[in-house]
């Protein structure tokens, strides 16, 4: 059985605990609380060098890196799959999941926002409006290829949800917390509607994990 | 024949064209100048959306998003091989290359260096400060993995380079522009001195490219 390490906010471990519920892996939690630095503790770092969430413990050891643990979930996995079997179908999945797992997520992390502050005394405003820049950029292109591509369904790509629904899902709600608007992106929106009426979503969701805060 | 449009000094440019010359494969360049905003222009949105370079000109359309064309290429031209074909070898390569291609060139692109400046005041050496940050943290836990796990030859994963290799060195073209120090990377080092020994690489290098300036 899967060992996800991981924190019940992190939009990267959100991604993976999609992926694992739409392929229906059972899979052990242990979180680490970020904002208390256990992801940065010598037992962590022994799992991952890098000392970011997610870990996925596997029969091959352990991974690092979110989409390189949905690849390697897709290899190992491959039904249900998350990318289509045609190159040209793969491509446009991958590139819309990595429209906002690269251009988006990387600048507005945790770690990122903590930088801002403590370096250019950047304060609760001037850190919404980079969050909400470099969300705007990289959704109006996805909004724009998902409203006028013939390949748009109920998802991303087709009628079943993939690796393009499970980046952007994971976005959505991280956009939330910093209350982005998202009256400009009807397209994303409805999709990702779509996305969490399904359990393998809603199951993944940072409220729903064991380390999230009792409301 | 595939149409790369791109940009001789952009990092994402250089890793498409460093695997274009690893397989092999001809293509037409075409450059748009990015501090002149041609990557901005209508008939370049129209190709891609995004409005970032590159993108490759395919007979399965265009393709934006450097790491969706080496996975496409890797799909379309299977040999020589940018990843192993066991699962375990092809994450450990894939999370080398993401912890560059997510977790450095994201923050250090052009468009957020000219954010930093217009929006937070950063002078050079704020901006130079951020970028040494970034690649630091990366490089430092990529570092520790290529000096200690056995994978490791004369490149990131055995004695062929990769994808890994591909993100590494362009990452490393990018960091003399802003004299990030080396000598605390030495098994990066030799790395990439050994990809720059090949063709393939040297062919791509960004003072190679016909729009580069003329020293």
């Amino acid at each position: 059985m899967y060992v996800l390490h991981n924190y019940f906010r992190s939009s990267t471990s959100t991604r993976v605990r999609i992926a694992l519920g739409l392929k229906s892996l059972p899979y052990e939690y242990r979180s680490y609380a970020l904002l208390e630095k256990e992801h940065q503790s010598e037992a962590y770092l022994s799992m991952n060098p890098d000392g970011l969430v997610p870990t996925l413990e596997t029969p091959d050891g352990y991974l690092g890196q979110s989409l390189t643990i949905l690849e390697y979930l897709e290899e190992k996995h491959p039904t249900p799959p998350l990318l289509p079997l045609d190159s040209a179908g793969r491509a446009r999945v991958r590139s819309l999941a990595h429209a906002v797992a690269l251009d988006i997520h990387p600048l507005n992390n945790l770690r990122v926002l903590q930088y801002l502050g403590d370096q250019f005394d950047a304060d609760k405003q001037a850190i919404k409006a980079w969050f909400t820049h470099w969300v705007g950029h990289s959704f109006a292109s996805v909004e724009k290829r998902l409203a006028s591509e013939p390949q748009t369904g109920l998802f991303c790509h087709g009628d079943t949800p993939g690796l393009a629904d499970i980046c952007l899902v994971a976005q959505y709600l991280n956009n939330t917390r910093f209350d982005v608007p998202s009256a400009a992106y009807p397209t994303i929106q409805r999709i990702v509607e779509a996305c969490l009426e399904l359990q393998a979503f809603d199951d993944a969701l940072p409220l729903n994990q064991p380390d999230a805060p009792v409301s």
